[in-house]
């Protein structure tokens, strides 16, 4: 299995995924929001890139069976049902309901690789899952893989990197990966951090913004690895669980 | 003095960098080439992006006083004068020479940066130069500084990034570093492997496809540190040595 991995959602903007698996991280938060609402029963995800088009969109559902979600600038959307903590999604809020979502990094990342024979999501709380649904999508590997970290504010985000590397190290027990440059430093970078993930993202910018709003209850669920068991898969139009 | 870095020259393209100073790294090879045929008495270093803009401009000048080099697939171009070897570029070969050069990376990441309030060229033999030129350039620390990566074919390129990971820990010596997170990552990587850069770059895409093509002398040159005293700082059409 060949794998690369894209920094930023910018980078990816305008490459060509077809023919290749590509898995989307954007752990603090929209991934992590994305799989909380799936695994807590929400029908579908509808990722979209703009907050006028979650509105349009809304308008054209059965507002007893959708909410929408999202940020700008980390917060709440004025008149939004639900903000980008995947606290929020619970099974009482989310169970059997349809979640349009908007995000300033995690859902343009998403746009970006719609062209891609396979879209899956990844976080902490689901990396060991998305390494066995990529083995399915690729054909036991013979199908190549792009690793798009989200990136705050168009920089690399090293809390998607360091995902990043997690789920490669869990690939690499299953098959041979030959991996870019990225790659390998991810890799490493997990390898050496794997018993502290929060010790190893002291630096990162974006989790300590988070935490300096208030979400630090957020960053610590966010952080959490492999505790649940499904993968978002994009069906053309939305995720859904397969 | 905060700090960003760009991990590809195609990633720099469009970026504002007014008001900052900006270090181009391409380990391998173009700054080391532009570094070594300055350090070797070349007069000055014209980088352009295209073979064709190489031979416009060679017309215009003195042959006797002006060469051609640079590498298309990492080779020499048909008709040029030197290659993208730093071996080559000797004092009896460039000495009072002006050099017209054009490379796949390194003189495209130059291209986008010429906005910058200051550009230099940094490689593993001038890292510690380059530190002091920018604390002079950046009136100790007040400035902004972009690191940008050249990368390979569109990719982060990791010996690259340990280069930048090398300057940052020569400026954190001299000042306080306010740095994003690809900076932390790279900074760490080199920390943790400045005892033996090549085992470092081991898993190096371009550095293996380098040594493939037969270039193992110029890899081992290329990962000497701080061999020479001089910084290429462009001067709005060239590089030369102030």
């Amino acid at each position: 299995m060949n794998l690369c991995v894209i920094p930023t959602a910018q980078q990816a903007q305008g490459m060509n995924f077809s023919g290749k698996t590509a898995v989307v991280i954007d752990v603090l938060r929209a991934t992590s929001v994305i799989t909380t609402a799936l695994a807590n029963g929400a029908s579908a995800v509808i990722p979209v890139a703009t907050i006028e088009e979650a509105k349009l969109r809304y308008a054209a559902c059965d507002p007893r069976q959708t909410l929408r979600g999202g940020e700008r600038h980390a917060l709440k959307i004025e008149g939004f049902d639900l903000g980008n903590s995947p606290l929020e999604y619970t099974k009482d809020r989310v169970g059997g309901k349809t979640v349009i979502l908007t995000t300033t990094n995690g859902t343009c990342a998403i746009n970006h690789v719609k062209c891609a024979d396979g879209v899956v999501l990844a976080c902490f709380r689901n990396v060991e899952m998305v390494a066995e649904q990529i083995m399915r999508l690729s054909h036991h590997s013979s199908r190549d893989v792009a690793i798009v970290c989200a990136g705050t504010e168009g920089r690399f985000s090293m809390d998607d990197g360091l995902c990043a590397g997690m789920l490669i190290g869990s690939l690499r027990q299953k098959t041979e990966v030959g991996m870019d440059d990225l790659g390998s430093l991810l890799s490493r970078f997990y390898a050496q951090n794997k018993e502290n993930l929060r010790d190893a993202l002291s630096d990162c910018f974006h989790l300590k913004r988070l935490v300096s709003l208030g979400f630090e209850d957020d960053v610590r669920f966010c952080l959490e690895t492999n505790g649940v068991v499904i993968v978002p898969v994009f069906d053309g139009d939305k995720f859904v669980v397969r």
